[in-house]
């Protein structure tokens, strides 16, 4: 790479804020909006062009990366080997759809399978949370100093409404067990709460381009982060994922362990 | 009442900035915690602050009023005849205590038991719901023109976490044939995405000054309002409240009808 780690940083910065701004166009216009697995899995037009636009800006820009992406504009990838991107243009697509509101575009950059940056943008309230290991985490300009370590008792967790309602992934649990839990339907937005101190963690079940900036900032900050079974995430596949405080992460694995012994 | 409504709506919109401010400072200061019936129940000195504020104003403004308060310095009241005000300080107190974010402070004045004005801020977004219906709906000054009387299987519904976890007053089950549901952890704020039009509903088990600026602006601009059983909400007593559009209305009564028949 010719640029910095902080140079890079502040270049995809403003490829969000023009994607931001067409998504703010494209919000008072007719929407197209198509279902993919069921009425609750949808894509729109804005998530394809807004996908177009980060993927054209990416092989401009570093034309031997490869990009993995959720509306299939990006490439097969099979290896994490060298400048691995991930894309997810609108995320929460049934909040940008039914709210207009509480949706999040983001993107990573992971080499040899190492998170080197990541963005995160609540674009109705034009905040991101981007960053990395060699320049830290910030909100906007304002860089995030850590995390109180919490346990699953004293704080508040995020998770997916669909798996706590499907009984799946001890969510029913874990959220009985914290001092109180959201549902937000947005891997992002809920991912920008665990960073900025207001919740302790996350747990869904996702695709890499959910959990790849999330991931990669959480490890930044020093949270724990793993599956529901403890493992290293695999970031090429589907599956569940933890970030949560070192704390809260010993909770929710002594839970899950309980569960399965059960 | 010497002043006209929307005078008056614009007298306590003045006061709620006032409000607003003091919190933000508040919020830079070390804060006392308490706990009232649970660790999950909590008040803190801004609460009691910012009622004794609220109860103040209301006292020289309308001295014949009555108020029926959340922490306690309001008064015994036990009939809706004549100006009742209802006063959350701060609404969401875990999420002001743990996020500082996604509280809300909020205020409705009834007459006779109908609902005259009511406001719900949004105090870290600036953003003010309020109105009544002489005058409507506003968010900040931007009126509300209506809502679209969307079907509970077409449209995001908000819900009390610790009922659906609880599996109580059939929120599984209407969860799982809305289109999605939130869990906020405000009554304002719940109450607010509805108004916006950003969810078809919002059900929970709550106290009067909970529902009462919801109901009022509930019923401005159209909404169904009763409580699971499908009768009118006590404006006295807690209970549960159901706020809705028609449609989704009608869906979730044969959802409850449903539950008691088994």
């Amino acid at each position: 790479m010719a640029l910095s780690v902080a140079e890079l940083d502040q270049q995809v910065l403003g490829w969000l804020q023009e994607a931001r701004l067409s998504i703010l166009d494209q919000l008072k216009q007719p929407m197209q909006v198509n279902q993919k697995t069921s009425h609750r899995d949808l894509v729109t037009n804005v998530d394809k062009r807004i996908e177009q636009f980060y993927i054209q800006k990416i092989h401009d820009f570093m034309p031997n990366a490869s990009v993995i992406s959720e509306e299939g504009y990006g490439d097969e990838v099979t290896t994490l080997d060298g400048d691995v991107w991930f894309v997810d243009p609108i995320d929460g697509t049934l909040n940008f759809v039914e709210q207009h509101h509480e949706f999040a575009t983001m993107l990573a950059l992971y080499h040899d399978g190492k998170p080197v940056l990541a963005w995160i943008m609540d674009v109705m309230n034009n905040e991101v949370v981007h960053g990395g290991p060699t320049i830290g985490v910030f909100v906007n300009k304002q860089h995030v100093d850590g995390f109180e370590d919490k346990a699953l008792s004293d704080g508040l967790i995020v998770m997916s409404g669909a798996r706590l309602l499907g009984n799946q992934i001890g969510l029913p649990e874990i959220a009985k067990e914290a001092l109180g839990f959201r549902v937000y339907g947005s891997a992002g937005i809920s991912y920008c709460h665990v960073m900025k101190g207001q919740a302790l963690g996350y747990i869904s079940v996702m695709k890499p381009w959910d959990f790849a900036p999330g991931i990669a900032l959480a490890l930044t900050l020093g949270l724990a982060v793993t599956d529901v079974d403890g493992h290293a995430v695999d970031m090429l596949s589907s599956g569940t994922v933890v970030v949560s405080t070192p704390s809260s992460h010993e909770d929710i694995m002594r839970i899950e362990n309980q569960l399965k012994s059960v």
